[in-house]
């Protein structure tokens, strides 16, 4: 039996991303966040969506790109941090000793320690309510060569990436391989 | 040391959502994306990101509404399935057996046997590139009882969601829990 529990953001499973972006002072901040995903293939793009209020949200006006490191679970304290204070009033890099990587291919800089980073420059930005979206171009990614596999593609387990509920503010671990994606549903599949 | 492996949607970990929609003729449709995410708190808005080609795009071109129902991993065929195959040429409801719930709130179905379903009015419609964004407000949610806590909130263990790694084409279910949101980052606090 469904019950009806009203209009709200509880969807699940979010994303866990720490947003780097500099300020008009070129002073690194990185801010997590878990509204946003992957929103285009061609080109390929992010979003990531924030208050004005924030102080990321002036970083990335005034510098039109970010970065999103995604943080390992050795790193939770480290992430969640990022998401409860601001960059308005302290240096968040220097309060965890976690190292501000210039990026090479954009005006943003990124979690030295995080294993997977995408660098973003900005090509939308959308109102849509409280919260802005800035949309991303995917420019580049760089990962730890220990997460790759012989392809060269991010396994996500090696990056130990987490997930947060919102609601009941819960941060969860991944756990096993519980399928293959275009491949388990294809016992559905009928004789043509 | 960090490795570029170029302009990819490789980010992770992206959520496994089934859009429902109604076609033109009012025949329900249900399609798996893992391009989208919440994009705003107030009003409450998810994004999912469509091609044209799929046959949802025309759905919701036509309703201006849509579902997300979060399969728990007990559905994992049936939602791999979903994004296999074009509602164009089969009913995916009929091939799966599962049932397509009429929303009491906007015009689509949902998948009555998932545990947790958005119920959303399409406010804006973004051309970012290959996908077009779809931003749905959130009208309602439905959650089964079982996953309900004793404060009505979602608890997200109970649903059973799983993730979908791009690139590997894997499918991850949850872990233990690894942190409270908002107050494992306290150590970082510096004395003001």
């Amino acid at each position: 039996m469904k019950k009806s529990i009203g209009a709200d953001t509880l969807a699940y499973p979010t994303p866990v991303w720490c947003v780097g972006s500099y300020d008009a002072e070129g002073r690194p901040n990185v801010m997590t966040i878990a509204w946003g995903g992957i929103c285009c293939s061609k080109p390929p793009a992010v979003t990531v969506s924030l208050r004005k209020a924030t102080y990321t949200y002036g970083c990335i006006m005034a510098c039109k790109a970010y970065t999103i490191s995604v943080p390992s679970t050795k790193y939770i304290a480290e992430a969640d941090y990022f998401g409860m204070v601001s960059g308005k009033t302290t240096n968040k890099f220097e309060d965890t000793g976690l190292t501000a990587v210039p990026s090479d291919k954009v005006d943003a800089p990124y979690v030295g320690e995080f294993p997977l980073v995408l660098e973003c420059k900005v090509i939308h930005t959308h109102e849509i309510g409280l919260h802005t979206q800035f949309v991303g171009q995917i420019v580049d990614i760089k990962a730890d060569e220990e997460i790759l596999n012989e392809k060269g593609l991010p396994v996500m387990e090696r990056g130990a990436p987490f997930v947060f509920a919102p609601g009941i503010r819960e941060y969860r671990a991944l756990g096993e391989v519980v399928g293959r994606a275009f491949d388990i549903g294809k016992k559905f599949n009928r004789p043509s």
